[in-house]
């Protein structure tokens, strides 16, 4: 496998547009797309600072991930992605490794990415999504 | 002021051999220094995806913040670095938007950046740091 860089990092927000204040507003971020990842329960807004993005999760769900994160946790940074070449031979690497993977096979994400996440349990506590770009 | 992109993510750990292992053995992230950072008192482990780095930061003392964090939180991300192009004009900006910085000027972080922190308080939850390259 082969990892391309940071695609973005997810941060569980309670209200998007108070969060947006900060992120675009104040420090700048170009804002792109807000997406609804339905399959994940959350609605997301992008920002793009040209080199990684930013990207503001609120929950659609009262019982979604993003619901529990931020019940247990309070708003902040969720998880962060990594761009991989080509999310099936990452997939079938990872699992020879013993990495614990959240499902067996990649997902739609935001931006219609391929996406599969590795358990906390195998990075020291990271959330990790994997994403494969569309062609 | 301007973002030029995500400098790294920076990563409390326990124990920088165990932790190196998911990111440059498993993941495949390349290594690239280690640097003593005794101001913050944390030695860091840099790793470079060729867009972003992750940085493990072990604590050098039992009352860093990151010795704190690690305490109340376990391994996990500390932060989010955020590269710009100007430190000093991001202080004298963003003191002006009355957003709450950890102390008043830069100073010297890991790889020699010219750095500052942004209270989560003022972010939604997230530690921020900004940094400026060296020359």
């Amino acid at each position: 496998m082969k990892i391309l860089g940071i695609e973005h990092i997810g941060i569980a927000v309670k209200n998007l547009e108070e969060s947006s204040r900060f992120w675009n507003e104040i420090l700048g971020i170009e804002f792109t797309a807000t997406d609804d990842v339905d399959g994940q329960g959350v609605i997301t807004n992008i920002y793009d600072t040209g080199a990684g993005k930013i990207e503001l999760l609120i929950s659609k769900y009262p019982d979604s991930p993003i619901a529990k994160f931020l019940n247990s946790r309070g708003s902040g940074i969720h998880h962060i992605c990594l761009q991989v070449d080509n999310i099936e031979r990452a997939i079938k690497y990872l699992s020879e490794q013993d990495v614990n993977l959240i499902g067996n096979s990649a997902v739609i994400g935001a931006e219609g990415y391929k996406v599969i996440f590795i358990h906390p349990n195998s990075t020291g506590g990271v959330l990790v999504e994997l994403a494969e770009k569309k062609n």
